[in-house]
């Protein structure tokens, strides 16, 4: 039996693990990927692993987020990111080059490659037949470093595409009809796979809006064939020798199957507050909008933009819209200048923003109070606009650019025009030094950290024995958020961890960080936890600041997934009671006996401690791995030992 | 004897007083301009007067301060202004059209006219040989409801310009020339008259960055004559129906004089942290630079980008300075599209940002700690860029652009390449229907107010007798930023009243809010003063925010000017002691008696008042104008009688 694309690509890249849906496999990384928002951490843990230079074929470094410079920190971010490109051997995208995504396919994108992204966003590259997977940061610096990523090997939905689209439909319109079928939740543990017959009408860039949003129906990634649209694609940004053509055996399965008919398919929008809520535009059409909203790694394309110029082109958008493009790369700026279009958008009144994330992202362009905004952006979760109680409509190009002229959400067929027919884009690309490439060796390069950037804090191993205080207990579903907040006050400290470590457990127990650092050389501490301990958001601070606070121990009923593996990614151990009602016999203020426990944890045995005198057995659910890295005090200090041993 | 243009120009206007330097005056005010920092509280105002119609010939508000849109107080506050402008009959230039003073210049400018603007910047029309004065809110909303505009016969300053400007020097040096000789107080009390065979080589728009940064010597305006050079504007705006030649009559003369010889100029910098801090650029050039910035009101013309980018086209921006651009109006960056200049920029690999003041004024684009920023400018006052401790330098667009190339503060000469010549602008006027005329009828129109905008509280006119305790006591020097502090936390609340008054004196007296409401409605309260109370920053807050508390007079040892005047506008009775020793007499917590006090503040006499049963004589300095003001509860009620007045 034949392989799909999706298990064409991991076979390649396979280095554990067998390829069974559920099992953990262990993949070959070639490609990285960070943003400025994720990668300042990133590029302290290759400082703390004592990196020398990445060991991928290829990593890049894009600054898209954090545009908004209102004083001196994230300017000083980018500065620290631009000096850790050159000392670590990474391509650096400045502010202004645009969103990660789009441009990192249009530079690097390579049929068959693997790319990692600490980004959600990053299976837009699956566009051209890569398996592009989106992680945390520490696991990309992993993969920076030459370690293999760890996943459960996903289920594969082929969905065959027929037909063409008709007029006014465009890419957005197929994301959204999945996401109107299968929900938010829909693609948990799948790969989404395209093929058919109706891929001959959609681009590259088509397939990106598409494979960019797969993101929002929880699949691990979404993958294209590499085709003549790849090819096409490859050729227009000169690289036509990168491309290789891959798809699917004829004779392949699925794990699951769905079809959709392009020709059948009528623009659509999803309702505030989630992307699952899915509708035609034409069933809610006639309400008043604020915001029009062009751009984003969810139609990042020129015909994305250069649609929407021709719909306003000779028009104006209604006075009272405020009509947002957002050019998503450099290139395509260029390109949307060359062809008239930004012409054709300032002249019918549109505000012209700098490339990249934006407003996406609730960088600048909330709307107003009880307000409607449209946008071809991939989310409108609540609140990620800015405003709090906002109401943020998804879309694509057409429909957003047809509301702009009437001030009314709007079903584009309605608008009595022909639908436009769009040019080439002019082939004007910009030359690979507007992204700068890293130099060739690092002799002398430091790292340039302003005021508030500061090097990870040391790590100590794990003590064979010891005695700690338990200086907070605390109830059931304790979230990241409650150990960490996120927030303006909070998140310019994300690479300070020093200063971030200030704001642990601040919002429960505004004692708990003086407490903790009146023993933190002494003994260090530990904190008691209910069910599902360190829930919700993957945030890495969550684990490393508490660390930093001397933080030796959780002891808890049951860990989330993620903040489990946090946990002992930053050599903090994570214990389980046994028994019902072994909770109850831990309180603030107890002490906890330690010993000879290294031998239970690399055995796998459960763990015997004193509390007060009395015994209390615990468990642990540590792999070998895990354990190894537990005991050399964390991930950093485990990679550490690694490259020590490589070297001699 | 003849007149001087800016004689003449006061002398069309006068409607009171003798144009004698020092001499109160009164002119009349042809138009307005607000921006939308200023401009929401300036649109209160109006409400609070019930005023139904503007009654200048032409009052424009423009969005172009507060366009980072974080959550929904900016765009509920441009929603606001949109709706005030269709009330009140107004222009509202929406956010994306650009900075108000060069948009005002070209879409409304008219030689002859006078314009009084809520900014300080509003001179820069003198470029049209307009009489254009920037004062506070609430002296613009008086000219708006027709009341003339009260100021001091400036004395004039003539500036005699020869010869032609060498090539890579350009209007920005001849304003530092002036700011190098006359420093920032230089101008205090004048206009500057530029006028002579020199000005045959600067158009209009070159003269309105010469006439802009007029405000940085501190002077009441600038004026240039209405030539062929604003004949030649004119027409480009299709426009020349209102051109008017004006200037100095030959026989005229100045109260001081000055010339520059334009051809011995060469390009100057100012320094950190004040524009009055010029140097040579060769003098400092070799050091390195963060980040080069193009655009503001200071430089905001189609030549001052267009030649920045005829300087970088076909080379790159130094990899580590981030080159930022502004355009300034949505006509410039239509006439740098179509010129090829935009795609000359991006191609160099500048950050296109949307149009407005931006940067200029902390809004974005704040430079990284301890780094060099060159920009065009009009202020580089220390921090006024968002980054604390910053160290920014004005110059030209050449300077700017020459030092992006090379990373380095670099005089442009030394370039060594030919100083571009531009063609022309092409003629690519937006229709005036972007900005938007206000309805011919304001039938059925509301103010839209967001959560966050509430109308000015109502004040009630003084009593002639009350008694009321002193609720504070402060010392000498006290400043507006002591009574009312701006930043972050207090700013998002100026359309607020209610609550930013909150925050009044919270910085002294934690206590003072709490104990001001409890008397609020009983008696109100008095405040004591020391020497210079209210110094610094004009900030109408400062006054109307503790009336809205309950306060009713304020007895110092003396006043700042512009506090006192606000004081007497919101109806707080602003008294002085008249012996030394008196204000010993004066405790918090007394209570003064007020009796009879009308006649005695009508007829400019003494006030006895009782402290505690003790008699105490104090001193007011008010006008008969002032009086009436002061006894009909502030400026406001005054207004709102004048109109009943009128009416009936």
């Amino acid at each position: 039996m034949g392989l799909n694309l999706t298990q064409k690509l991991i076979r390649d890249h396979l280095v554990a693990g067998e390829m069974r849906p559920g099992e953990e496999i262990a993949i070959g990384i070639e490609q990285t990927l960070t943003q400025d928002a994720t990668g300042t951490l990133v590029m302290l843990e290759l400082e703390a692993m004592q990196l020398s230079r990445v060991k991928t074929e290829l990593s890049a470094q894009y600054v898209d987020h954090n545009l908004i410079q209102e004083d001196h920190r994230n300017p000083d971010d980018h500065l620290f990111l631009q000096s850790a490109c050159d000392r670590f051997g990474i391509w650096y995208s400045r502010p202004g080059n645009g969103v990660s995504h789009p441009v990192h396919m249009q530079k690097f994108g390579k049929p068959g490659k693997t790319l990692l992204g600490a980004d959600s966003h990053t299976p837009a590259a699956g566009a051209l037949g890569m398996l592009a997977i989106g992680a945390g940061g520490m696991e990309v610096a992993m993969a920076m470093a030459g370690h293999p990523f760890f996943l459960q090997m996903p289920r594969v939905m082929g969905i065959k595409l027929t037909g063409k689209l008709p007029d006014w439909v465009s890419a957005k319109d197929v994301i959204l009809e999945m996401l109107r079928r299968h929900g938010v939740k829909g693609g948990v543990g799948y790969i989404l796979e395209y093929y058919g017959p109706g891929l001959r009408g959609l681009s590259a860039m088509d397939r990106h809006v598409i494979a960019n949003m797969g993101a929002e129906l929880g699949a691990t990634s979404s993958v294209f064939p590499a085709d003549d649209a790849v090819a096409a694609f490859l050729k227009e940004n000169d690289r036509l020798a990168d491309f290789r053509a891959l798809s699917a055996d004829p004779d392949c399965r699925y794990d699951a199957l769905d079809s959709i008919a392009l020709s059948s398919l009528e623009p659509l929008i999803a309702k505030p507050s989630s992307p699952g809520n899915v509708v035609p535009v034409a069933d809610i059409a006639g309400e008043d909008i604020y915001q029009a909203y062009i751009g984003s790694s969810a139609n990042p394309g020129f015909r994305d933009l250069a649609i929407a110029a021709q719909i306003v082109k000779g028009r104006r958008v209604h006075p009272r819209v405020s009509f947002d493009i957002n050019p998503a790369s450099r290139d395509t700026l260029q390109q949307l200048i060359a062809g008239g279009h930004l012409a054709a958008l300032v002249a019918a009144g549109a505000r012209i923003h700098q490339a990249g994330c934006n407003g996406c992202i609730g960088m600048g362009q909330a709307p107003a109070s009880g307000r409607n905004s449209l946008r071809t952006t991939p989310r409108n979760f609540p609140g990620r606009s800015g405003t709090l109680e906002d109401s943020v409509f998804l879309c694509s190009p057409e429909t957003a650019a047809a509301s702009a002229l009437t001030g009314k959400i709007t079903d584009p067929r309605t608008l009595g025009v022909k639908y436009p027919k769009l040019r080439r884009a002019q082939k004007l690309l910009l030359e690979l030094d507007v992204l700068l490439a890293p130099p060739a060796s690092a002799e002398g390069l430091a790292l340039v950290k302003g005021p508030n950037i500061q090097s990870l804090p040391e790590l100590g191993p794990l003590a064979d024995g010891f005695e700690a205080p338990v200086l907070l207990k605390v109830g059931d579903d304790i979230s990241t958020d409650a150990i960490l907040p996120a927030g303006a006050k909070v998140l310019p400290y994300r690479s300070n961890i020093a200063r971030i470590a200030d704001f642990v457990y601040g919002q429960l127990d505004a004692d708990y960080v003086k407490r903790a650092f009146e023993v933190k050389e002494r003994t260090g501490h530990i904190i008691v936890g209910g069910e599902n301990y360190g829930q919700g958001s993957s945030r890495e601070h969550a684990a490393l600041a508490p660390r930093y606070l001397g933080l030796r121990v959780v002891i808890a009923k049951s860990f989330a997934r993620i903040h489990w593996q946090n946990l002992v990614n930053f050599g903090i151990l994570p214990l389980t009671f046994l028994r019902v009602g072994d909770a109850d016999r831990l309180h603030q203020g107890d002490r906890v006996n330690f010993s000879r426990i290294h031998a239970a944890i690399s055995e796998g045995k459960e763990i015997c401690v004193s509390v007060n005198g009395e015994p209390l057995t615990l468990g642990h659910q540590l792999s070998g791995r895990q354990a190894e890295i537990l005991l050399a005090g964390g991930l950093i200090n485990w990679v550490r030992g690694k490259q020590g041993t490589e070297k001699h």
